[in-house]
């Protein structure tokens, strides 16, 4: 079964910048995937968190997200970022949490296209927080291909 | 003298992840600046760059050059990203280059705007290159303020 804790395992082995941002899975629910991140790591020149490791943060949730839904119809994929906009709301001075979800019909949409088209591309939302303050939004634009094209 | 060794050591001290990141300081002529990154600590799980690298040594580009804009005028800021735009145009399977400059009078402009003011914007574009391949382009906009504000 591909699970939160077999994605974060996968990412964890795959990208190692996931180690050094201290990458964690918080909960999924088949629709809804939230990644969190320590401070102390990711933290800046101002003792918040560097933008660089938020954006991180909040790319990988989004393609986490996907890569489950793909992970449970069994779907091999080479699953890349395309593009993003990123508005960066408040300094984040705590733990921060990254959260992205997609409608059932939406994924339904995303996986019906790539089972049959072998490419197909899916735009989602990610709002990252800390201490309830929303710190971070950004929407991205994904595209799984077949393995290796 | 606050130059291209000084900003890099700043950021290798005070921001963790430019660690994790290997990150290098390449060039910098007073307009331009180029910082660099190996592949290796930086790669995904295809095997070229994790697009979360990328765009976090697109943002330390930006950030670097106005900092050392600032640096050179002995203006004390807290500089912080804003929002930017990324389009990751290419995978990226060699080390990665990050270029990013301003005109001169972009630079006066801000610089000047910053020390009457104590708050300027800029806005720049970064552009990453890896084996002569532009591979991921990113629109940055960054706001200084004064320390502790």
């Amino acid at each position: 079964m591909f699970d939160l804790s077999t994605l974060v395992a996968e990412m964890r082995e795959t990208i190692p910048l996931t180690r050094a941002l201290a990458l964690e899975g918080l909960r999924y629910d088949g629709n809804e995937l939230i990644l969190t991140l320590p401070l102390a790591p990711n933290v800046n020149d101002k003792g918040c968190a560097f933008g660089g490791s938020m954006a991180a943060l909040a790319t990988l949730t989004g393609w986490g997200l996907i890569r489950l839904g793909l992970g449970e119809r069994r779907l091999p994929a080479d699953l890349y970022i395309q593009d993003q906009q990123t508005q960066f709301l408040a300094p984040a001075w705590q733990q921060i949490y990254a959260r992205c979800s997609w409608t059932q019909a939406d994924k339904d949409t995303f996986l019906n296209n790539y089972a049959q088209r072998g490419k197909a591309r899916a735009s989602v939302e990610i709002s990252c927080s800390s201490d309830d303050v929303e710190v971070c939004r950004m929407q991205a634009r994904y595209v799984a291909l077949r393995p290796g094209s």
